[in-house]
């Protein structure tokens, strides 16, 4: 099948040197009118795109970015692209995003698609088996600017945006001490991905701070699933003592402890408090709806792309040079854990 | 900033074609020793990717299919193109997503960024506003495969995938017929898309079959969110008779129906049907949980590239080999339409 034609293409056809092909096509005075009028012919005869090939010689520039995600079926990556697409398409990027499918061997593909397509930079948000990085130093060491956000490395020198894990996961504990609730579990995520452990730490610290002992037997950890959910809410309420609240490390968990709970009867948030994190779409919605920690998926996105902008612009990736933006936590106080009433 | 290198930059480079730069890169037995490894010193130097590009050049391939969606906010476009990559890696191929943001200007960028990428096919879902559709005969004219999913054009040649949206609505309005209901409503979306005209079409058929005279008051034109589906439940509760049962064209709209019949504390479905249409993440986890159709998003998304991956290895976009795949609805029974008690 023909493809686009390139500057190559052409330089073939006529049995000329790309460099004169690229000056013929910029009307350079250092070429006659003849071997103009042969080049253009051929660019004609090749259905070959002059305004985009030639502004990219001009510029070194494709004004694509790239995109990696772990997956697609997920709001929240969802709402992060909307918020870089909407400021890329301003600044006159196109952005093209790679889904992982939370696979190593895509992602590292997908890098590859990337790099193929001389983009002008890439933001990624790591897939979850990711624990070797050497695709990403081949980017660096291709000089292309990269930014990670929310799943990012943990010990690499890259530019990152994230949100300030740990102090949402401390405000959805302590609004939960605010509220009344005496044993507070937490369901937990897998613990190496550092925001899944940034939450647990906040959790601890809150606890710590209010000078409430830490009990083992109140943590669980799941695989963010409503199952998971769920199931650890089962385990809970079989303890000797069980918690009257929890605060799950994302909201599917928080909806499989709701669905729980209402198969056995409690009272939600007179009984028992639930509190989620990452504001899903559904946790709105839901009887009763969820309080969660709301992530600013749209500004992660937006500062995503201004901090990759920034190093297109400057054309410079050094490692002195590395920058870090924080995203604040929101607390969305809603039903299901208002025992007090009052949502401060 | 420096780009991957291509061939055109080693020949420039070296003042030598690019024909016999490719030649030299691929052992060519006319081309001498000495160019030979001058060519390749070259390319080293300058960072080029060998592997990719000769393989590219061998097959005139780049393994690269982009997507191009409306939005990336919303989970049916999300699990369609989970459905494609999955399968799309398995064949050997990138997947690359171009987010339009319902936006045309934006549509034809993602077509010139694709082309401009050398993919090998692309796959489009329309945006909601796309009336003029040249940057698709564009492609055509290249001879790069194009399929549609979903939202199609009504009269473009091209090779589609869709649900058999009006099939799906008539079984949805004959379930709440089914179930007891006199008076069924309807909330439409934009009447100029097919998938939502076609909706529309199913719920007058089934009537229609039915024998129940079609009543004006009872149809609503909203714009697929929440609030048009609570404005459209305040409408249809002021009539002289109001329904009894609305199917919504959407479940977002589906949504805004059960929180305004539960402001007015109706029961449903005792007193009140609700049937929505997509089956989005949500309507499965609202009290009532809503019934809907489900579209085989997975499904559609897997059918799209296997479509497309024929095309690609028969090297041909012939119009006289226009295809149509007709995915199958599903209805989903929940509790919001289940009146008789009984799922039938």
């Amino acid at each position: 099948m023909k493809k686009s034609t390139t500057l190559s293409d052409i330089a073939i056809e006529l049995n000329m040197t790309a460099a004169t092909v690229s000056r013929a096509l910029s009307d350079h005075p250092e070429i006659s009118k003849s071997t103009k009028e042969k080049v253009k012919e051929t660019a004609k005869k090749l259905n070959y795109n002059p305004n985009r090939i030639a502004s990219s010689l001009r510029s070194g520039k494709t004004n694509v970015v790239g995109v990696l995600i772990p997956t697609a079926e997920n709001a929240f990556f969802g709402s992060v692209i909307h918020g870089i697409t909407k400021l890329a398409s301003k600044h006159g990027y196109s952005v093209l995003i790679h889904e992982c499918d939370e696979d190593y061997e895509l992602e590292v593909k997908g890098i590859q698609t990337f790099i193929g397509a001389r983009v002008d930079g890439i933001i990624v948000s790591l897939s979850r088996n990711t624990l070797n990085y050497d695709h990403f130093l081949e980017v660096q060491k291709r000089n292309i600017p990269l930014v990670f956000f929310d799943r990012v490395p943990d010990d690499l020198s890259f530019p990152t945006v994230v949100l300030d894990a740990y102090r949402g996961a401390y405000q959805a504990t302590q609004h939960l001490i605010d509220q009344g609730y005496k044993r507070i579990a937490h369901i937990a995520g897998p613990l190496f991905i550092k925001t899944f452990n940034d939450r647990y730490k906040g959790y601890v610290a809150a606890l710590q701070a209010n000078k409430i002992p830490l009990d083992h037997t109140l943590m669980h950890i799941g695989d963010l699933s409503i199952e998971s959910g769920r199931e650890a809410t089962r385990q809970f309420l079989q303890l000797a003592e069980p918690p009257d609240a929890i605060f799950a490390t994302e909201d599917f968990t928080a909806l499989g402890v709701l669905k729980e709970l209402k198969v056995n009867k409690i009272r939600i948030p007179e009984q028992f408090g639930v509190l989620g994190f990452c504001n899903d779409v559904f946790s709105e919605h839901t009887t009763p709806s969820i309080s969660t920690i709301d992530q600013q998926t749209y500004l992660m996105g937006r500062e995503s792309f201004i901090m990759l902008n920034n190093m297109i612009e400057n054309g410079s990736v050094k490692t002195s040079e590395i920058v870090k933006t924080v995203i604040d936590p929101i607390l969305i106080v809603r039903e299901s854990s208002m025992k007090s009433g009052n949502p401060a």
